[in-house]
């Protein structure tokens, strides 16, 4: 069983289009969070235990900026966010109230958390890019979460972009989005996925070289030899 | 302070149209669970305390008929259930995986459950109706809840059609849909409420002889002290 | 030219399945407003001239119950309403707010309106119903239109379920929903309809009578010729 | 392997609810047809295999009153359509134009086509109503099919509210919708599905009987040996 | 009573995200208009008053190459928009056809239009960006307005991203998007905006020197008396 | 006639927004694919003849990675695309599975495949832009296609982006999206479309001199006369 700094060594290196094949091939074809966009260009693939969080709709007398001095605030959670999560945010879905703007970001970033990903989007996103914090979500809007989510709790099960997330569970982002790996299926998605990486490269390779897809990708008995004399 | 039977008794005369617009006087105007259509025609109106139900999407691992005999599953759930209760379930507004069918129907209307309140909707539904448990949904589909759904537990806030729930709230449901009042506002619409509906009445016969609506609907001082005067 | 009486008694025996036709042959393809369909089984098929509503977004200064009073009011919209006319209700589609309820509906009926057209919703639609004017929508909601709407003007271009509709144009609407008829096209359709009614229908008995349909519908030469002998 | 006799009688019985279920088990959860319901109350459960239909949208060059005259028209379609199949249309779930009217499906019935299913409407729903093809469908809109559609060809695999159709394929429709069973899959349900609804109706006469759910549905060991009981 | 200069360089140094903020505590939650995005970046933050324009449906005999050249044309509507005006146009979420190309956006920019804001898009966007007209709206379309757009008229009370506009409403635009502030609220929006963003500029230098949330934001009793120290 | 090479030489010069609009005068006003944006900036305009592909929705039989060794699998279709096509992939606007990762991608392009059209999503998106294979589509997601698409087969008309593409026709694509030209019409576009790209560069040169809108665009007998000065 590897430790969590191995899980996100390994891990760094496997794209999440490797890490959804091998997940389907495990019977699980929904992982993979809709609507989570990095919010700036370049940021390295982030691998994480999930710290989640919980939104239901904006209700006028819940939702107020008086809430946000309330014992179970956003602000709360993101004291209680250990160091390397990532936090996976439920906002179901809403587009247009921001559930972080700049300040909770930067706070989040001091705190050493890893990533911060939603369904719903953040706010004064200018400000939000100037803390560093990476962010993958829907984009931008003004309004302030209370416009139009109520915060609920955090360390609770939550749906985000249609996956279901528990708080024991690992996410792998990157480009393509985030993914949800099962915290029971860590151990075996550890192991299997390097080499399919491996292969993978293989076989990019040879097409590079003009090698036809069909028996290469995936490969026959004839091109799995050839790989498999490669690695010795 | 009315009871919650004299609560009932109030609110079973009056529209969830006047409470919507009661709600707006008070600031609150997002009350009114979007998708919730009664199933059959002619349900009385309903009022109850809302009990809870919440549902996170599938997950091939954890969503499957085993989870049914889980004791966290909506089994369980139901045999939680006060008679009386309006069950509102958080199902994130899913439409191809009915929440709950004939069985599960006919032990909450045998518990006395008053009513069944969801975004998504139920199956089996022509057995549904046979139960006779009035229900408010957005209407059939064959999969099972696992098909689409993960049940996660019973008694918290969730979000039912763009609407705050908690568990407090009072509930009303007639052929507009279902109608939340938050706990701390029920004292005064249950005290302002029967005012509004009379009225209207008295608007409606007013238009039924003739009447035009400017300064009829609202009333002007002029009809407003006509109206005063049929109430001695 | 037809009469305005002429042009109803002509299409109201006319479909609107049949109205499109002849409309997409003139290079009209969208006349047809989406999410329009009855409140009630049985209407009859219902012509009249369009009477315009405009909705924009509510705005929590200016969509209040005080602005129910004011001079350009959908009161003061309903009292402009001549007898006979369609109203058509450009709401953008919303549907957690119902434009018009009992008392609206009741006092259009009573100045003769023919039939309230909308790409929004009713409120208290047990008392719409109760009204017995006709009405094409996409259902009910409990809350007031300004919960999500705010009036702005009558008489005006509006769209109603993707189809623009001016003030001069003409509307009829049966099962399959309302459809528009630019005024500038009105005399043409009129004069065309009935015949395409009458093909309609014979081919119907011939499809009753056993006869495929390749050749039949549209008919070639040979089963035109058995058509206009019919006529004769 | 039962005949396609034996397979119709036997699916008769089974609800499209127990259906999915048992498809689940298999390992496949989407099979529900999403938009399918039925245009009038009463239809009884009906089962068939698939006869399928494709649209492509509408391009005002292709998709013209003329085309109805093609070869390869949705007029020849019908015409090839076999005794008892069950038609499957592709319409890519648009909702503002009727794939059919009423003289394509009187001479659907005419064939003994068992019933017509599509993800998009149809027009003249009352005159579809008359001729009796059940239809399960999203509704009704007057344009004809070309104003948003272009007929392209049968017997092709589809997709239809959301779920693959290829033409081997079985479908049952019932008031919850249509489902579609893989020929692959079709002789293990009809082994299985008798005996699950007979266990779910023991389950129900259970719970009228006021026994709790949990232990009974799904049953423990108890409870299924109670139940074996009552089969001798 | 500030003057147009001076609330345009007030404004220019107020985020939207604290425009909304301070709207929201004046009891407006709907001012910011969905789908407005840059479509370049580093716009600065633009303040304007708004200039609306008004969009149906198309209609095949209105919309078309020649309404181009009518007296009430978006052409027309163009020249009578005054210097430093925010054009903002109501395109009803269309999506599939540009509102404007390169040659109005390059007419506006010679008027001294200080920005373009739609619901909708633009087309032939890389000549538009060339233009330097700053614009936020949903993207590219290459098709032009006609083919899903009638043009009505400019300086009515509009839409825009489910907000209302009216035309003496004032505009603020940044990379958060488009924010309305209603013509009666700006006096009171520039009093308070200011001291505002002083505060939470002092918050985000708590923060990044370490201190928690709770209590810093907002402030509690303690904090504010520190920051009320900073300003001396 | 013009050659495929002069074709494509004389399109590459004309935007797409020039060739909706010419098209749109030729009656086509639905030849724009929705949701094809280019994932890299920087193309240039690109013409080809479509190579189509379609696929229908994931069916957990039917899409497994078993099924990218089959005969008639994408690998195939890769394989038959001729050098200078565009590949136009129906994916029904699924944008939760990639249709093509790197690999796939990366083999196009050792083809000469022109350029990779669709209404779905790639993913690996890091790896698409690494193989400089032009691609216009909805986005990035990191699952394979069969979590939500079957692949069915190439070289059959399909949709794409709610526009009917058949195998004989054109395409080009530009920063504002993909248009289809159909086989039919191509001769008189090419034969119109430098003259009217030509006549909007006049337009545009005069705008830049200061002119009014009004009787230029579109130009009045005066301003067409001073144009066709120009071209002597």
């Amino acid at each position: 069983m590897p430790s969590e700094q191995e899980i996100i060594s390994t891990l760094e290196k496997v794209t999440t289009a490797t890490l959804t094949t091998l997940l389907l091939k495990k019977g699980l074809r929904n992982v993979w969070m809709r609507g989570t966009r990095p919010i700036s260009p370049g940021y390295p693939r982030i691998v994480g235990k999930a710290f989640t969080l919980r939104f239901v709709p904006a209700r006028e007398d819940l939702a107020t900026p008086e809430s946000w001095s309330k014992p179970s605030s956003t602000r709360a959670a993101i004291e209680a966010m250990p160091e390397g999560c990532i936090c996976v945010a439920d906002a179901m879905g809403v587009k247009d109230a921001g559930i972080f703007g700049d300040i909770l970001c930067a706070r989040m970033k001091k705190r050493g958390v890893a990533a911060l990903i939603t369904d719903g989007v953040v706010r004064d996103i200018a400000g939000v890019r100037g803390t560093k914090l990476p962010v993958w979500c829907q984009g931008a809007a003004a309004p302030p979460s209370v416009a139009g989510l109520t915060f609920v709790n955090w360390g609770e099960p939550i749906g985000c972009g249609g996956v279901a997330v528990f708080p024991d569970d690992w996410v792998v982002v990157d480009d393509d989005g985030a993914v949800l790996i099962p915290a029971a299926f860590i151990d075996e998605i550890c192991s299997t996925a390097p080499e399919q990486e491996r292969l993978e490269g293989w076989i990019m390779s040879e097409v590079e070289n003009g090698h036809v897809l069909p028996g290469l990708y995936p490969p026959n008995a004839e091109n799995k030899a050839r790989y498999e004399k490669t690695k010795k």
